[in-house]
């Protein structure tokens, strides 16, 4: 015993010794990390070792093929720096943007900005990036919160330049004189005035969404969220609790199943992923803890749809629904929650109208996104008051306000359709303005069309049509040499039925702070030279190219070492070698290399020492 | 980059594996444990690399010093299971104990009690065990709050038995009944009752302290503590604010400074321990990433007595002061803190009885334990009323109150003086009843003696006698043949003088709880077959001997990877290879291989990835 304990302490003596010695030698941790990896290669030997493995090599391909498709975020930063000038020549004023949020879109817009040629001013009450996605995994310790998050400074202290972040929250927009006004939240021991103004040339909004109770009362009360940091610690601390108290002297069994009963309100993938953690939480550590207890614990999910997990591929939904009913975790399909009070939850049983009340331990609210108050009292101002969500075009400008974008769960992307425009295409086609379209005129606006109208593309898919070509041709399916304005709208009628809002996801937001950042890098550029499609409507090209979103896949986690995915190209991977997949893609999207070697070792410790039930 | 991604996670994946295997064969992680120790031990060749590094083997030299002084707590587990019994033999109603609290005492008696003989009962407001002494370093996030807790539950079901914990708060203590009244503190929603009461057979108090203030006006309200894992967590986020608001716009320098300047009142090893945390956290990490305010930092501690650490060693003492000037840490020795606002701390120094005043941004206030209001209202029960903390005999008994026992924080050893029981002592040695003693007669009872009466052994060594007859010695240094009672009384008449209460810190707990623990489990045989010394007012022998305490020295890390320790032998060391004896003994005396790893790596975190410095 002892003997080990020595054996083990000098090695890592040896291994903090070599680590000095290397710090000393590159005084930077980001040298030593380019370094240790460099040593690294030394080890890939065991490449060879893995692929004795089929299980392991199976699961290398697949990752391999996600490396190409899937790892979109993480490597963004190594672009970093492209932009950039010369710091010393003489500028006219920067440009000032303001950012307001650092979640997905806020971190990832910021990633890219070439700092150089504006004055970011970014804005949020986190001085965090926290990656979302492993949210579920942090309310059950599987994974620590502060491996999954990174600070915004660190974050935009690797870009170089000089970003200035405050930890305040934004309380007002004044789109009209171009400033916004922020409150920092802090103790209120420390002096200093806590409100100020910041004025902008650009406004970029990505404070997210808040949780929408769809004003069912209780809800706010006595529900948990599974949105931010401290929600999960919460969480995570009220599981704890419930157990503590169920194993308390002089509780009746009825009182510890009360305790005992875990709700999840909301099937999408949040709801079943933190239904799937809590069920491994329970039956890979907490039976071993609480004995007395373990056969009283249930866990149920209530699903207003009739299928939880419904926005997935249908097998992916009943692959999850088996799933659950092997676990014994209950799947309340087709229930509306009326009320919820402090100790029972009040449903509606759809098809009969049956209402039926459940007593519980815990609810997790997860369903559905609201809009803040921020931007709510902004659409107010610009004339979308009587809109559910901030509505932008598909440059991701606001619409109704100058030099305002928004980005992320905030905002939705309202689609042109293309039927509202037929008659400027139409015309601006016709050159010949001989009252019908030939097939050559067709061929020159369609790259046009389709880039600002990518519903035509999804109409195509949908139609299992390979030609855009094919859409001009007549009832009979026989090509036409030409055809007027009323053949022209029969031929796009339908395609507006493929406009779909975007899911509120991190890849989304990712994705849409790339794209806007590429925006404002490359402004100067593309004011001169547009690299947009044609303007139908007016004249001229437009600056940039719209928004388009690539959907690059779905995770849902599902316990027991088991996962499904819907993958690029309607695949669909379900069972245990998803869940490595899984493993592997989220290490790899991790915005640094600080959080992917924590997130590794939070999964080893798992693994390895199970999950920690200490009430902090 | 990608390539190295690709490998560091084919490396992961093939760990993963074998771990997996490792996992299915042995269905147990700590059979998991004990097999990869044993795989460790291959490469075990790694001490000879090790040795060639000059450093280094000083270092372990160093270390396997303290492995065989220090580590005592570490390995107490070794022992577990060696007084058990057959569960299956028929016994009489087990003994109920009841333990108060989960920390140093608590846990550590729990630990070696030999639960197959008692009822065991464990109420504390913490399902967990916190390794305190590293509670500084969690402050700053050099180590997590979650490495350094272990579940109640994880360390006894390692003992096997059947030990019931309760997350409940004791409020009242009815010794007189023989029960104690419980409250949980838990979330109201959950149904059931959260008061109850257990009745015991022995009550084992080891609630520990709570803050002393003093009744210092606005400390409660305006100061932080360092207890608990809570105020850890919450000193972070508020040194993360003051940084966070001295950077928010439209603030003065003024108010900067005042937000930026950090006080601590107590120069005792807690409060130096902290400065020195926060000094590196500041200059190490927060600089890099607030540089506009690195110039406005200060930090102060704040002492009553002429010098910081004055419960160590002069030469401690003066190198930390040193340390502390180079560093740029303030130290206003010499003032009493007369009351606390919200803004400013009031101070009078004590030469020369002048009045001050310093705007803080944040204070830690470190000096000083308190008793606990259960505590309190017990020796009000008990006849203690007029003393300042609860007396127990040196059987950490407590005094005036049957089958009551406390350690740790909470109680104070009033160890038995010679003089009082001189005459009892002279006649229980005087066997023939000659009114004198012969060298013969004090040989025969000086044994016990000095079990009785430790204070004998440090009067000796104090005085550089090797031998405890040289007490008899006449004036002049001759050896007598007998003494009479005058003489005998004056030979011992100054040995008092070296009572000294026990410091309230975690190796006296720990040893507390392991003598508890032994006595417990010995009960039986020792009523039979006592093993303590000769009851010199009674008769026959004491059942066990009285509580000892070794001290095996004592750590104050100063920050910049320098440390100063007090190690036994009056040895005291100091500088970088101190802190390289600390990592090591605070290592190997982690209560679990998993907080032992988790802190480890934390160490090697911070190394390489520095402190986060995300608001959470």
């Amino acid at each position: 015993m002892m003997g080990v304990k020595v054996t083990l302490l000098k090695l890592y003596s040896y291994f903090l010794y070599t680590l000095h010695r290397l710090v000393q030698h590159f005084h930077r941790p980001s040298e030593v990390v380019s370094a240790l990896k460099k040593k690294m290669r030394v080890f890939s030997y065991l490449n060879r070792a893995i692929n004795g493995y089929p299980s392991c090599s199976k699961l290398l391909l697949v990752f391999s093929v996600s490396c190409g498709g899937l790892v979109a975020y993480a490597d963004s930063q190594s672009d970093s720096g492209r932009h950039s000038v010369e710091p010393n020549q003489i500028e006219p004023r920067k440009k000032r943007v303001v950012v307001l949020g650092t979640g997905w879109a806020g971190t990832s817009f910021l990633k890219d900005l070439d700092v150089s040629s504006y004055d970011v001013q970014v804005v949020s009450p986190r001085n965090y990036f926290a990656f979302t996605p492993l949210l579920p995994s942090v309310t059950c310790g599987t994974v620590e919160a502060r491996s999954i998050v990174e600070p915004v400074r660190k974050l935009v202290k690797k870009r170089g330049g000089d970003i200035h972040f405050s930890e305040a929250e934004c309380l007002e927009i004044d789109a009209g004189n171009k400033k916004i006004l922020c409150r920092s939240n802090f103790n209120e021991n420390l002096v200093g005035n806590n409100e100020f103004f910041l004025e902008y040339d650009y406004l970029v909004i990505a404070v997210g969404s808040q949780v929408n109770t769809f004003n069912t009362p209780g809800v706010l009360e006595y529900c948990h969220f599974l949105k931010e940091i401290e929600d999960a610690q919460r969480i995570r601390e009220t599981v704890i609790d419930c157990f503590e108290k169920a194993v308390l002297p002089g509780q009746s069994d009825e009182e510890r199943m009360t305790n005992l009963h875990f709700v999840i309100v909301g099937g999408g993938p949040t709801g079943v992923e933190f239904a799937a953690e809590l069920h491994d939480f329970v039956h890979e550590d907490l039976v071993y803890l609480y004995p007395t207890v373990k056969d009283l614990v249930k866990i149920s999910v209530i699903q207003s749809g009739d299928h939880i997990l419904n926005t997935f591929d249908e097998r992916i939904s009943s692959f999850a629904e088996q799933k659950f009913q092997r676990d014994g975790i209950d799947v309340l399909t087709g229930c509306r929650v009326v009320s919820v009070s402090d100790k029972l939850i009040n449903l509606k049983v759809k098809s009969t109208g049956v209402d039926t009340s459940i007593p519980h331990g815990m609810v997790l609210w997860s369903t559905g996104v609201g809009t803040r108050p921020v931007v709510k009292d902004l659409m107010q101002q610009i004339g979308q008051g009587n809109r559910r969500i901030l509505a932008t075009d598909e440059w991701l400008r606001v619409k109704g306000c100058e030099d305002v974008y928004a980005l992320g769960d905030c905002a939705t992307v309202a689609q042109r359709k293309i039927m509202e425009d037929i008659l400027s295409i139409f015309k601006a086609a016709d050159k010949d303005n001989s009252g019908t379209l030939t097939i050559e005129e067709f061929k020159d606006v369609v790259e046009d069309i389709i880039i600002r109208y990518p519903q035509v593309e999804l109409y195509l898919k949908r139609k299992h049509l390979f030609d855009v070509m094919d859409l001009l041709k007549d009832s009979s399916g026989n090509d036409r040499k030409e055809v007027d304005i009323e053949e022209f709208k029969l031929a796009l009628c339908q395609v507006d039925s493929q406009v779909k809002s975007l899911p509120a996801t991190a890849q989304v937001a990712a994705q849409q702070g790339a794209y806007l950042s590429g925006c404002f890098n490359h402004r100067e550029r593309c004011k001169t030279n547009p690299e947009g499609p044609r303007r139908f409507r007016g004249s001229g090209r437009h600056e940039f190219r719209p928004f388009r979103y690539r959907h690059l896949g779905q995770f849902a986690p599902l316990g027991g070492e088991q996962a499904a995915a819907e993958l690029p190209g309607d695949w669909v991977s379900l069972g245990r070698s998803t869940q490595w997949l899984w493993y592997s893609v989220y290490a790899s999207k991790q915005v640094s290399w600080r959080t992917r070697v924590l997130v590794v070792f939070d999964w080893t410790k798992r693994f390895i020492f199970g999950r920690d039930s200490s009430r902090i």
